[in-house]
């Protein structure tokens, strides 16, 4: 879907307002037309508030419907019948278009075990996890009240509605639902940034294979050009950063054992907070290593 | 074969200690005859050295039959018919017993393309050495003349040798073919050692693979009991050593994000010196941790 | 002096541009004559290599008489009788003018033996350096001889001049004359940058009293909120910076021993690059803490 | 005074007995009477198990005088009058033979203040303090009430004897009343022990003017060849602890700015635990450092 900007919603006809909103809640236009009347808005931020408004004003039986208009988690009926195309992408953010048999059972498993108790699908914002942090949200989550399960569900439509929000409209401000992850190596038996180092980042999973995020090289500051992940939520999940120091110490002919005794250094981590920016850098020579949780 | 106190080799008949001492060279009982004219011996080291110093003075054709009585690496036919007990324990010791098929066809071809090139059969001291790192020994040694290759495999003899021996005989002193690998945990965020973490050893194979050589809990001092690998060579190759961290900080609840930042720290390293001390400490606190080779 | 600005420098007259930049190189318009039929400049840069060109095809004479232009460094009877105004803040600004007896006697010392030898005053750019610096600085010149000293004299009057010309005219350019000094406290106890940590720099010196350069506060983010040193070159020489973690962690109601095993932390180091950024984080416990030179 | 062997005073007359043990509690022979009764004793943690019950049965009066029996600190007239042998060597080793004109002062106020209020003199076991640590004790134990500081002074006089009869008398056990500290430097630039470092450790003060513990160089371990404290405990108060890398790395042609990032490292720590073991060692590169407290 292409771009908005809050000026031309800030000032076109109310239809045109709703289909251009309409899916930011899933099949649930009433909310974009309820803000509607509040325009103009001064920033995306006001906008959304006032389409949050309208779902915390909704009556519960809407509420209720809003729940329910979502799709489940990676069904594969559902998916061959047509999800709304932000549903799509999201799910396949996190990988439910390439699950294995194993993993589609998994997540089976789950919705068909929610929808049982709660009589409504298992809501998750995607894009903020990793499939293994699902699979662990929701065995919290199984265990809670329908009321308790009613707010969360809200909660977790609104964490996805404020991302499509962010995706189709553009204005001065910006809601903040992106996080970062990055990292810096620094060559400690030089005293130098490293550069030319190789990174590789993936995101280990328990449940299925790993996958890799991305392979990057460290420029001349030893940082990456890029955030290793950035634009978006840094999903929950676990994570493994391999640094290939061996080669860049050979390349620069410093004496190592042979094998080196350092080659390709592991930090494993979780990210906890997907919004926040998250630095784990290299201190590293030959001979040593350290790693913290950097701001 | 049960244990010799140096004494009793150092008094008994000359057919006595040639028949204790004909396997410590594989089928060569004409090492240890020379030996025996030297006896008595000061302690293990000089009993050694007297049968290297056979080995240095044999001629041309005894080293070449002393090359040629070893048995191939990993040969499926020449195990059925049965190796010396000794040649057996070694080839275990690196795995050789249970390899999968992949790495059985990895060993011939290296057997078949040594043997296809000089005549004999490539030997090299398994106790010394993980799977992977002996193929990279092979490929390192097949491109050499047939002069190098005959004294290197006199070295490895040698090293076999001195490792059997050291098994077998008792005496005062100790040949020094045995390494150590140890590790030490510091617990910075309390500034103790940290007692109770989970440890695992994984030796690390690019050919097959990865195999657990030890699993362990630190002590109060954050140290092991026993080292991680002790009272033999430490084979060289490439090792991971996991940490369960998260466990250790949850049990005292310290504050953590969640998940944790960090869970089970992995440390991958490589061992290059089988008769040295190699230590591995890990200094950490629930968002951080350091480590260095150690001595 | 009022600031200028290269728009107006490069339209007024002639008079006027030597006027305004006579003093860049000591009691030496020629050098702004020759320039001023460079005009117009793109830059502040180009201006400066304009000047620098003009030194640079000076006649040895002149050269020398440029040399010779400059005073002593922290003589108290060219001080009394007036240096021009450039010279005074830069002698002032590494402490000449409170200087202790005995200092004024071991610069008195390097002066005259200098002059004696080359005839010639010993030259440098002081807001480069320390007063330890400069008598190190000093001590390696002495043994060179005239020719090079010569050379090493143009090198630092064009160092002086450029500062001057920095702090004097102002373009949409900048000379690269400044360096930076910053910190960063981590606190990895509790996996957070550590605000509100009182940090004080020194500069040591082994001639006289040690003398504080800054005394600051670390912020939210665990920085300074302005640079320890910057918008002005970084004076090569020693330096120690203390951080208050005591304090810091006994308010953080973190477990420690009594006296505290950290308290005041100093990092003692050396500034060799005085227009480079060099960066000194802390990364904290109350047990442990780290540091390196980061960029 | 000569020392004794533990056999040899469980079988001597209880005449030699007393006189060998009068005054491991000052002035008061009481108790090595009350004692002698006990023996045999089994070592010498029961010979002084023994002594402190005779002093925890002892009548209030008994115990007063106990108390009474102790000179000042540092008091000048005693000194000259005479102390006994044992509280000569004690007031010594904190320095109390070398106190400024300031010092003095400092601690006659503590005495006169303390006698002024208690009606006896202020106790403290000085072999386990520093002069700074002294007088913080002094500062928090003044505003005590009376039985408080009897119970504190009954407490001090059993470290004091025990130090003194951990001195006299030779057992095959040892009473627990020594520390040590100790060091380590790892070169983490070449990943070996750091050999040949210059290590200097000061005993701060606030008081007045610190004082060089010890000065030693670091063995092929990258160790001290004995703990920089030991066999004794290690006072509490604040340490500074420098080790000169600068010239090893430039001795080992290390590459490094000019002057060196590093050269003279400090560690400035402070001992809580005079009967424990605290570790402090240094890894270490030319541009990067870490300390903690190990064990």
């Amino acid at each position: 879907m292409s771009q908005k900007t809050l000026a031309d919603l800030n000032v076109c006809s109310k239809d045109d307002f709703v289909a251009a909103l309409s899916n930011i809640f899933e099949y649930s236009p009433w909310i974009a037309e309820q803000a509607a009347s509040a325009r103009p808005f001064a920033g995306v931020k006001a906008l959304f508030a006032a389409m949050k408004a309208a779902v915390d004003r909704g009556a519960p039986e809407l509420r209720l419907a809003l729940i329910k208009a979502h799709p489940d988690l990676a069904n594969k009926t559902q998916r061959a019948a047509g999800l709304t195309a932000e549903s799509n992408d999201e799910q396949n953010s996190v990988g439910f278009d390439r699950l294995s048999d194993a993993e589609y059972e998994a997540f089976e498993r789950v919705n068909n075990a929610y929808r049982a108790k709660f009589g409504f699908p298992y809501i998750v914002s995607v894009r903020r996890h990793t499939k293994d942090s699902i699979l662990r949200d929701f065995e919290r989550r199984l265990p809670n009240d329908a009321k308790t399960e009613t707010r969360k569900s809200i909660e977790e439509i609104c964490r996805i509605a404020a991302l499509r929000l962010d995706l189709l409209v553009v204005g001065d401000d910006r809601l903040q639902v992106h996080g970062r992850l990055s990292t810096h190596v620094l060559d400690t038996h030089s005293g130098r940034p490293a550069a030319g180092i190789a990174v590789e980042l993936v995101e280990l999973s328990e449940l299925g294979s790993s996958r890799v995020v991305t392979r990057t090289i460290t420029n001349a500051d030893g940082r990456t050009d890029k955030p290793l992940i950035g634009g978006r939520p840094v999903p929950i999940g676990r994570y493994e950063l391999t640094f290939s120091v061996g080669k860049y110490f050979t390349e620069r002919q410093v004496p190592m054992s042979d094998p080196p005794f350092l080659d390709k250094i592991p930090l494993r981590f979780s990210v906890s907070d997907p919004e926040g920016h998250l630095h784990v850098p290299l201190l590293v020579t030959p001979w040593s290593y350290a790693t913290y949780r950097g701001s």
